[in-house]
């Protein structure tokens, strides 16, 4: 929310923190950091690859000047101040719990309090990564990319290798 | 480097902070921390899914009872005290400039000094991600999964949406 109005940002520079903290890197020039700063909490939204235009589009304007929320359907969960978007697979609701400055960007540490999600991508009530069909980003060559085969079982494939010399 | 020994491990709680800031999060029972503390150094080295196994096993063992470096030939960069893998199609070498705590996690934050590479995944001096093959990992299913299809250019595909209303 900025400006009592919700507004969505396409973030590349994102972390995973510990089991339940994600991390925003965004520069300070951005409109929306003043937005979370001051109602503390913020969004995730995952979209798919049908939406990839919706995506890219939202990186390339600013909220100070263009209604980026017009695009998609807009709900809250728990938190009152997170807008979310309907479109989305999956969406996570976060608490701020820490500010991160380094010097060009704000980092914004969140936990996340309540993650909302499509019925028809879960398996056994977790969400199955190939039917979230996520978008990938490489800076490498500034693109977007798919999710391709899978490759193996963590903490699995690598026992193979615990009684070589 | 731990008690002065070239240590690897394999890290799921990963982020990109800013264009040359990166950051792990490490459960604060690894034995690793306390090399990365000690130092201010760390690399981060980028497997390619030719190295699944060893990736995982070093995920799977700790530097406590096992010597994981013996899995691979080790080289040094300019920072001197942050082992790299030669194995590895991409290594960066990083400075340590914040530790953030987050109770169960250690975040460490580091600034990338220098980057290597090998020759081969290099397309005009930049780093190919269809050639370098990285390992995507998911903790959804616990699984390791290779890179799909190039699906757009970013800060591109989206101009589309910007006369509509």
């Amino acid at each position: 929310m900025v400006n009592e109005k919700p507004n969505y940002i396409t973030i590349a520079h994102v972390g995973i923190m510990d089991p339940s903290s994600v991390s925003l890197g965004m520069s300070k020039v951005h409109y929306t950091n003043a937005g979370i700063k001051e109602k503390g909490t913020f969004s995730i939204n995952m979209p798919s690859v049908r939406m990839v235009k919706e995506t890219d589009y939202c990186g390339l304007v600013s909220g100070k000047k263009m209604d980026k929320a017009r695009l998609f359907k807009t709900f809250f969960g728990k938190l009152g101040t997170a807008p979310m978007i309907e479109e989305c697979p999956v969406n996570m609701e976060c608490k701020l719990v820490k500010t991160v400055d380094l010097i060009s960007h704000d980092i914004f540490i969140g936990k996340v309090v309540a993650t909302y999600c499509d019925q028809d991508i879960l398996i056994e009530g977790a969400v199955d990564l190939r039917k979230s069909q996520p978008i990938l980003f490489s800076m490498l060559d500034r693109s977007y990319w798919t999710i391709g085969e899978k490759l193996a079982s963590a903490w699995n494939i690598g026992n193979s290798l615990k009684n070589k010399k």
